[in-house]
């Protein structure tokens, strides 16, 4: 993979880059460790100095040179960008070539782009509309009535329920669930009742869902997933949610019907959120927290802890939860200096 | 959707409810937000009285009419069961069209009840038994021998693994996975040996299970879910645990290995359950707690935290969490005050 | 099932065990309250002696007789392991008829080894190398170039993405997604931008892989699962991690990128890594536990809580927890009886 090969002086140009070192010919782009000559490598962390010195690579993208290493150096005060930059130019994204499998079941109602990929046991039902250059991977389900934008892929095994609506250049990730039944019953002497989930869900532009992420339908309404948001894998989106645009939120979390999720949130692995409340633009919440009500980055921007509660406090509170023990047995003998029975 | 056209007088019937206001003609149900005229919606709680007055909904479903609102009331003592009655009211469930797709893989020696319906790529593997009406989406996996009652709806890429039973009018929604192996190894000095699972799993009647929940076949004997059970998406079951009747388990919620969960429990979010624990009937389980003995609701009904306390304590308890560094400074001062060489 | 005769004292032999009892012929396996004469059962824990006293099962697997048990017995210092032998005895693992469905997609540059096993609607692309004896299910999707061992099996809607490295003997439980995108953007002024992700996964021999579970491809290089380790279902985990061998992993546990994972660690359900960091040989995780920073088994084996502390601290700082109100109320009487303005 990979194998064209550029002057670095070229592709300094072309990641934004400016280069310190000999100019030749690389061919590739691989991590500190694993980088051999003719290679780049990306140094996002000036900790890993010692890498920096030790690696086989020709050229380091970097924010600034690690004095005493030997190769050539790409500089960037955004080595990050740089480093996305360069793996897309020695690995450009493939899309897989046209054409409808004589062994896919579309629709005869169903509109086709133009260009669009539809893989063999793909299902497309009645009065999808199937945008250009979509790609639908084998064992993917877009239900009745879906609306898939141009060049959104579906990766095998994503279900879309009947009626979503899925935006422009979104990437679904095989196995999620897009539209299925919210969680909604009434109890009721004779057990449960479902709430028929007759509302839908509709997913911007540019947004990437995870593996077997599941996102489920409006009870009434519309669940919706902003432009530019980014979900990781296994995470759960309740009824009605709302989330907003450029918002991260990474595996495993939960988010409860009808929580309103700003624009630039970012929500680490494994966190909960109750349902009704709502998280400002901006606010991060770290891994494992568990949110019961509103936050607003006005009011603090990091959050952590269950209850959630601002990261600093966090920090130094989950620092003096082991020496709880420890407090208890303090406060027993301040007790016992005071009295004669003091508790221990 | 939903155009069919009804006097606020007739629904109020149908629905259990009064009307309070002018009778006019209604063709649909919407959130109160969303509700326009000719529309119905639905107010829960009184807290929302506010969006109740700006709705431009002809009717509202509520306990109390709400005072300033211009539109008619449908009034019950139980609004949340009357609504859900109106959104099937509107949104009638509509069945698939009985047959059995060329395109589906079905077993000759598998028996195929009245009406039913198995989509495209669907495959009902040797001897299993599909009851009447049962609806198997695309992609559906029923494995040999999996009996299937009748009514039950299998939308697409679920997998049902040999020889599970499923009971009638279930819903198994997208990916979900049914009577995979066990987790279940033997330590031994050449590495873990694996434990042949070879029970089965037993979903009653009236269950659902969400999108991509897992629910793991018994070691030797049965997993059981227990009638009018339900269960959200991405919930793990462990072999041989045992769930009763009318029980709710939100998202992403884990039970390990032969733990027996009693009947209208209810577990929220993100809860963890050891294995090998009983949770007793009528206990509710609050987000993210870990359970990790047995509970009963004789002691205590609602119980929370890591692990799990009474919710009254946990309440309490972790409002005062953020205070720990504050507590810890307070006993140094008392410290300080009592010797000179006081800790802060 | 499992209806082959045997007597008690050659099933004795083949299992590791000691025959204490009369030696009559069985035929089958069952748990201690469902087993039934002409049958084995299997007892873990002496605590459970009540249940041998009552079953009526004609032989116990234990490592003891139990006092007043009327059955015979199977005597072993392992019985654990002696019962996962019974159980396979009674239960030997069928392989599926070799053959490639007709209804399968098989590419012409797939190389299919001998005797393997390929269901309808299964797909196999380009290049993909698929070893002897592998069992492919019904919807599993096996991408571009990916290798598969010898005895592997997929089970139904397992998806390999392109790339993807298999070992020999490794049980792919339904509609686990391996080598999906690992999560990695860049923020810019226009919104993230998302790093390619070109790296892979190697899954080692005889690993097993639970349902639903997500490996997501390395960004650059490899995320890797070493050999015989077994991870439960609706796992995550993250691009570039390394997890060693013989480790064991429960469900809804969840790795963060780049984290290195030892040989022989247990971790428990709902365990959340943080990334980049490391966790040794032997260590083991509480269920639960939220993981920040490396850890060492020299240093301590057993670790619980959020954030990870000693085990057995945990296990005190835990029962303290829901006393924290009644120690800020003594610390505030200390206070009181210190000054006249004492806080409660």
């Amino acid at each position: 993979m990979g194998k064209n090969k550029i002057l670095l002086s070229v592709l300094a140009g072309e990641i934004g880059a400016r280069l310190q070192g000999t100019d030749i010919e690389v061919s590739g782009i691989a991590g500190v460790d694993e980088a051999g000559p003719g290679q780049v490598t990306f140094l996002s962390n000036p900790k890993y100095a010692d890498q920096a010195r030790e690696t086989k690579a020709s050229a380091i993208i970097a924010k600034h040179p690690v004095p005493g290493a030997g190769c050539a150096f790409l500089l960037t005060p955004d080595p990050y960008l740089a480093f996305a930059r360069a793996v897309e130019r020695f690995h450009p994204p493939v899309r897989l070539a046209a054409g409808v499998s004589e062994r896919a079941s579309v629709h005869p109602t169903a509109l086709l782009g133009k260009e669009v990929h539809i893989g063999p046991f793909a299902v497309v039902a009645e009065g999808a509309v199937v945008g250009d250059r979509v790609t639908v991977y084998p064992g993917a389900y877009v239900g009745k009535g879906v609306l898939l934008g141009e060049d959104t892929v579906l990766y095998p095994g994503v279900t879309l329920y009947e009626g979503v609506r899925v935006g422009k250049r979104v990437l679904l990730h095989a196995g999620c669930v897009i539209g299925s039944d919210g969680f909604g019953f009434v109890p009721t002497p004779q057990g449960y009742l479902k709430i028929p989930q007759v509302g839908t869900v509709e997913i911007g532009d540019d947004v990437e869902i995870g593996a077997n992420t599941t996102i489920d339908r409006a009870a009434l309404g519309v669940t919706r997933v902003g432009p530019g948001t980014k979900l990781d894998n296994l995470i759960q989106v309740g009824h009605n949610v709302e989330i907003g645009r450029d918002t991260v939120i990474a595996a495993q979390a939960g988010i409860s019907g009808s929580a309103r999720i700003g624009n630039r949130v970012m929500i680490d692995g494994q966190v909960g959120l109750a349902g009704h409340l709502e998280v400002g633009d901006g606010v991060m919440l770290g891994a494992k927290s568990g949110v019961a009500s509103s936050l607003s980055a006005k009011e603090n921007r990091a959050w952590s802890g269950i209850p959630a509660m601002p990261h600093r406090t966090w920090l130094k509170m989950s620092t003096l939860l082991p020496r709880l023990p420890e407090l208890f047995r303090r406060v027993a003998r301040l007790e016992g200096a005071k009295t004669a029975g003091g508790e221990e």
